[in-house]
């Protein structure tokens, strides 16, 4: 069969996308369904992946469809291409599959010569408008099809705009349009060495060769690199017969959509201008009037309108923005698709839409990216103060919102500034455990190094606090209290600053903030996923106030409990300091003890927090060394402390370095070193629960043991939480159920969960660390090639925003069905990063795990992506 | 069927060692094919398990079958228990089914009591001997048995000789011996409360009590774990009808050997005493006579003894470890059992077996521990001068061999006084690249921190250099070039210290050194391995002369050449900082151009050592920051060098540092940040080649990317290398096979070799990188936890000295797999450290892999262990 290369709008419809691109396919269906749309058509997505495969020629079968369907048009409309008398003008377009605004190519006013133009303006008495036409023709053609700078010709014109004293192309005449015709096609022939090609076949397919060949251009590729849109063929071609809004007053132009993309409200908006080309509208020299305007103006073309854009909507089933235009009182769409919009906009329209019986909730969900729900749960800057404020530096938007406050550099002066009532940005190069009073004491935080997942990102994003990490625009001096941009930029202490999180920017002075708003809208829309998912949705929570503010988002219960961030209140670390500087078990002990109820207290707070829900609680994971200071009079003051030298106290911080911390003596190894840890650590939570059961409170703690990698440190470990819950349940009187499992976190535990589901009652998948061993990539460390490698297309994502299925994807999958074999009611989750990702949410819900755990602020998120994934896979 | 639980001798065979412990089976045997024994049974370890089981206690048919072996014994031998004219004494001597020797008990002369002993004076006309029989088994009985401690027995014997004023127990009188019996019972009374057990039936089960009860003695058990012996269910206990080689001149007792033990020589060894039992043998106060000693002496007994020792050799096929004793000039023998002996006799044995006609190359093969090899290829300590020195410390065995020098305390320290005709023992906290020509200058290595695959270790193992790591007992302080030891020893800069690689001991001053020698014999063994194996074994070399060396080892190429040693030679140091401190590309292409030319020289000489054979070399593998200092005033040095200031020196460093750089920016890594790195590696790999080949040197080099995880990180790489070797291949107008190829060191490569198996030519397995981090564990640190691990049964061994089965191999088999579905013909090999271990290698030929690659030293060890591998699994 011979292949269809080329389309008459009409013969298409919207599901042909692929082969038509967005633009020509909603041309046709427009047209099926009665929408005024000026006739046309399309080259195919495939003629374009034959022009590249054949050396950038044609088949002599496609250039006999675009013939026969050029003779078609002219037939329809009765004007014949390079007739002077009634010439056929056309635009030649682009449009891919998807949308790439701005990147390819647009020839307007096809089909006009010196002939040509003469027919032009006396079929329509409007020389003005004829030679105008012709001169934006010439330039288009010449800047788009013959590579002659833009601003070549707009120096021409300029030129006689001066010659002339005027200020507005309108206030050209005829005889200066002439003249600047002319010295276009001087230009072109001095730039190019050839005439310009007055003949309309070859501008035609000089144009069609433009566009397909801008396919390819740096932007286009760049564009579909930074937006991910990947498994195109090629862009269409669209040839449509010109409609002309700058045809006198009763032509006009103009973009509407069918509901309020800032608010959702259900009516038109938009804006248009009689007398312009589209072009007009947009460069903002004459203000156009509102949509509204043109029903006073113009009550039977605005029903028309008005009636239109209801049946397209009602259509596509969505929310459309539409080009259209006016030529001598007759109204044609050029153009229509799914409008952009903000979030608090989308949500409201889909809800709607569903109460209005146009769409239903699956098709509701589908619409909302959960991502864009982060907007919806933060604070924001308000646009138009940022509008005039001054970016000083890029980083990476670690954790979304916005925030404002005094420079501050140390955790300390972030605390004291907060006792003293005052706002404060910390910065830092990087944090570390030792700052999480004083990152909690910000209103927002800035580190000059570490990526998407270092600590400061990790915590802020817990925190729900607004952080711009891995900043390297800025250089840090901790010491002098100050930092300075790559462009000289001096921020001292004291100094307001404000930081974008959404989108890493960190702005000089003070702009304004505005709170986050959840309305109803949100709330429907919420429980509309909580009733199609089937993942559990639990949050990452350290405390009581972020349990709240989890459950308040809908979160099912703690997933990771991390306790060591407990360990660094500032009381509590010189205890623990104690601990790990004592030389035997006794001494460690002894210290322990000190810890056990203020950690008991703790788990206490979560439990009842989180009262109906399991908390799972990971034993003690970092490193020792971690707890120690590193600076010299850190050390001393410690040594002072501890009545011990500083040399010795030295000694051994020196016995506890490590080369690769992330390998290290760290997670289940420390408490089979020291059990008195995991003693313990056992008593505060089983002791925590117990007392918060006696209350009446239920509690469901289950205790999660990290960084197994064989299964006889389980066996080791359980038996010791087994025997020291066991003992305190009995000694209490009570009875209580609690559950003992293990975090999947090395390679080997995933290659070996068969082994291990023997004594695991429930596996959360710790999908950082199984990134950085699966990879060995250092997260800390990864930000120094993971970008070059996204740059060249090794990585399409960073593996530790989106679980990577085919590598670390493999071992969960191994792991899923290895524990299912030995254990099939196995609980499986999630705990990584990675649970609040909305691809990585919608991998889970494949392999079929019970619940993803994520961050506070990321928990609705996690409820959409995982309906989502649902309704993906129906 | 009834459980048999008691075998007379002769009913047991060899082959049932599991049932009836080694010495019980031989026991049987001996009997079976005429060897004269003294009569007895077994009681199997099958009864013992069930003792365990049974809360220490037997079964009645336990019971019933021992009465009634007890009977069919004095039936055979005329003797009763319990007569007092004529009693049956019996031994009763535990025996596993591997030897443990001294771990578990023994009592000889049961049957003895106040009566029994007037019996045997008068049935042996030696009242002597019989209450010195009576006395011994009193005090073995009671310390064995009742728990009487030893010394104890000691003193009263001590106090009797003291009241007697003589030295030697043979200088005891019938009179006294009376007296020490009766305080001994007196003794025993005191210390348990009760009698001592006059019944000969209630010793009897009291002694099989106790012999069953030393099984889990802690001696038993630490020697197993120790030894790692697995896989036992108890020992059986063997009694035995005693007979006595001190019942005068016509009786005596011995031990030998069919073969000399020590070099193989194919003559009776051993030696003996007349009237004497057998402890005194050992215990040293009268000197044995050499058993050649017997033929003069007994020409009678000794043509039956040698013809029996004959007999026994012909049957066990291996050489025989014997005990005899001569009772009243009948000839017994009490046990065999294979001979220990050292390495030079093991290999001289198997060769003359062989061509004796005894055994078979294969059993040939199979007889020599892998291992073992290793004390044929080092230096040795005179083991007689090593005997009088003095041991300071103990480390890690981490490159056998044996070194004396004066220590030195830092790199350069070495390289001088290698220069000045001196040994230099390089002492070191751990050692870095830098350290390298240091190393090399050194004859031996010692330092205190880092494991069995520490840089030290790795290094010194591939040099064949003598190396103790970890070695935790000295503290190293390099500042004031010392050391002192735990036990306060302390040892300055000049003074001699000599090293053990093979025992990790560290000794003071001087000690003889016995030069390594490799006989006819070992060329034959190894020629029969060779034979046999299926796996290639190459070497990791790095330069001409370690390929030499292991050319002369039977290398079959070299399996991994590391180019970044290449990179600290001095000259070449400050080249390749240049190139790093580069800020762009061109300045690091100008460096990497000078660095060119040495590097080529560098594969020149390799291709030229191994021609013939394959040559895989791998592109630069480490974080660029290990070749920047670290040292202040290295820094300040470098800066001034580089034309540049300490604080932006310090800056570079600052950025190029790492939190974990095992998992960092390194390998293929590297390589994609900074493509002229693998562009100039290509060139002079190439072009060495060339060179090479051009002069008729047959070349087959092989390009090697490493830590590749993801198949794009491949292609990326090979396009580069293809595209650079072509160009010199076509501009040298020759033609020059390569083969381009990977490293599999990540999980993710493992996990997705199916697809990088499309573009690499080769896998080899980077077992050390991939152990890393499929366990998670950073060798150079965990050794914090390894050896508690090993403690608590949590790893059986060391996953970076044997490849882990059970995940990494996983991992590898899955590659294998998964690579030869894309690629049936993929060459698959290990240049890990495993490369080397017997146990690994047995895996690696289980896989199919094509080759091992080990250090030059261990290519011996490898081609045996490759060969047992496939006999093994026949």
């Amino acid at each position: 069969m011979t292949e269809k290369y080329v389309y008459f709008f009409g013969e298409g419809k919207t599901e042909m996308k692929q082969l038509l691109g967005g633009k020509g396919a909603n041309l046709s269906e427009m047209i099926n369904i009665g929408v005024p749309v000026p006739p046309g058509f399309t080259i195919t997505t495939q003629t374009c992946k034959e022009f590249y495969e054949n050396n950038k020629t044609y088949s002599d079968e496609v250039k006999k469809q675009v013939e026969e369907n050029l003779k078609k048009l002219e037939e329809k409309i009765g004007k014949k291409f390079g007739d002077a008398s009634n010439p056929l003008l056309v635009s030649v377009r682009s449009g891919a599959a998807v949308s790439m605004p701005g990147m390819m190519d647009t020839v307007l006013n096809l089909g006009l010569n010196d002939e040509t133009v003469e027919g032009l303006a006396k079929k329509t008495g409007n020389e003005r408008f004829a030679l105008d036409s012709y001169r934006r023709f010439l330039q288009m053609f010449g800047d788009v099809v013959l590579g002659v700078r833009h601003s070549l010709f707009e120096k021409n014109l300029q030129a006689v705009k001066d010659e002339r004293g005027v200020i507005f192309d309108t206030d050209l005449s005829v005889g200066d349009l002439k003249k600047i015709v002319v010295r276009f096609k001087q230009l072109i022939k001095n730039e190019t060495g050839s005439d310009f090609p007055s003949d309309p076949k070859t501008q035609l397919w000089k144009s069609i060769d433009a566009v397909f060949g801008s396919w390819n251009n740096d932007r286009a590729i760049s564009y579909r690199r930074l937006n991910e849109i990947k498994g195109l063929i090629g862009t269409a071609v669209n040839i449509q017969v010109m409609v002309f809004g700058n045809m006198g007053e009763t032509s006009g132009t103009g973009v509407a959509f069918t509901r309020n993309p800032a608010n959702g409200e259900n009516r038109l908006y938009g804006e248009y201008l009689m007398n312009a080309q589209g072009e007009d509208v947009v460069a903002g020299i004459r203000t156009p009037l509102p949509i509204s305007e043109l029903e006073k103006e113009n009550p039977e073309i605005y029903k028309q309108f008005s009636e239109t854009m209801k049946k397209l909507e009602t259509h596509y089933k969505d929310m459309q923005d539409i080009e259209f235009t006016i030529q001598e009182g007759v109204l044609y769409f050029l153009q229509t698709r799914n409008g952009k919009r903000t979030t608090a906009a989308a949500v409201k329209i889909v809800v709607d839409m569903v109460k209005e019986g146009l769409t239903d909730k699956e098709t509701a969900l589908m619409r909302i990216e959960p991502n864009q729900l982060d907007q919806l749960l933060h604070k924001q800057l308000d646009p138009i103060a940022k509008n005039n404020s001054k970016v000083i530096a890029r980083g990476l938007p670690a954790s979304p919102g916005a925030a404002v406050g005094n420079a501050v550099f140390s955790a300390l002066e972030a605390q004291k500034s907060a006792s003293d009532g005052n706002r404060a940005i910390l910065i830092r190069k990087e944090t570390s455990p030792e700052d999480i009073e004083g990152m909690d004491a910000a209103s927002g935080i800035l580190t000059s190094t570490g990526g998407m997942t270092s600590h400061a990102a990790v915590v802020a994003r817990g925190m729900g606090k607004c952080c711009i990490a891995g900043c390297g625009d800025i250089n840090v001096d901790e010491e002098n209290k100050q930092f300075t941009t790559k462009q000289g930029v001096l921020i001292k202490e004291g100094d307001y600053i404000t930081l974008d999180g959404t989108t890493g920017e960190v702005i000089k002075g003070e702009v304004r903030v505005i709170d986050p708003e959840l309305g109803e809208d949100f709330e429907t829309l919420m429980t509309w996923a909580d009733e199609i998912r089937k993942l559990k949705v639990r949050t990452n929570a350290d405390n009581p106030k972020d349990s709240d503010i989890a459950r308040k988002f809908g979160a099912e219960g703690i997933g990771l409990c991390r306790t060591e961030h407990m360990f660094f209140d500032e009381e509590r670390i010189k205890t623990v300091r104690e601990m790990i500087l004592s030389g035997n078990k006794e001494g460690r002990e002894k210290a322990l003890q000190k810890i056990r109820p203020m950690q008991e207290g703790d788990f206490y707070g979560i439990f009842k927090a989180m009262e109906g829900y399991p908390v799972t609680i990971r034993l003690l994971d970092p490193p020792l060394h971690e707890f120690l200071p590193k600076e010299d009079n850190d050390i001393q003051e410690l040594a002072n402390e501890m009545e011990t030298t500083t040399s010795q106290l030295k000694e051994v911080i020196q016995d506890l370095h490590e080369f690769n911390p992330m390998l290290g003596h760290r997670g289940c190894r420390l408490a089979i070193t020291y059990p008195e840890i995991a003693v313990m650590q056992t008593q505060a939570i089983i002791g925590a629960a117990l007392k918060a059961q006696k209350q009446g409170i239920k509690v469901i703690p289950e205790i999660m043991i990290p960084l197994v990698g064989k299964v006889e440190e389980l066996v080791f470990l359980e038996d010791i939480i087994r025997k020291t819950a066991d003992e305190i349940i009995k000694e209490s009187a009570q009875s209580l159920q609690y559950k003992v499992g293990t975090m999947i976190e090395i390679p080997r535990a995933a290659l070996t969960a068969d082994q291990i589901a023997e004594h695991a009652e429930f596996f959360s998948f710790g999908t950082n660390d199984l990134t950085q061993m699966t990879f060995g990539y250092s997260r800390d460390d990864a930000g120094k090639f993971i970008n070059e490698y996204k740059k060249v297309g090794i990585l399409e994502k960073d593996p530790f925003q989106t679980i990577d299925q085919t590598g670390v994807g493999k071992l969960i999958k191994m792991a899923c069905e290895l524990g299912r074999k030995k254990r099939p009611n196995i609980k499986l989750g999630i705990c990584g990063e990675h649970g609040g990702d909305p691809d990585s949410i919608e991998f889970c819900n494949m392999v079929g795990l019970s619940y993803v755990s994520c961050s506070p602020y990321r928990v609705p998120i996690a409820r959409l992506a995982a309906a989502q994934a649902v309704l993906k896979n129906k």
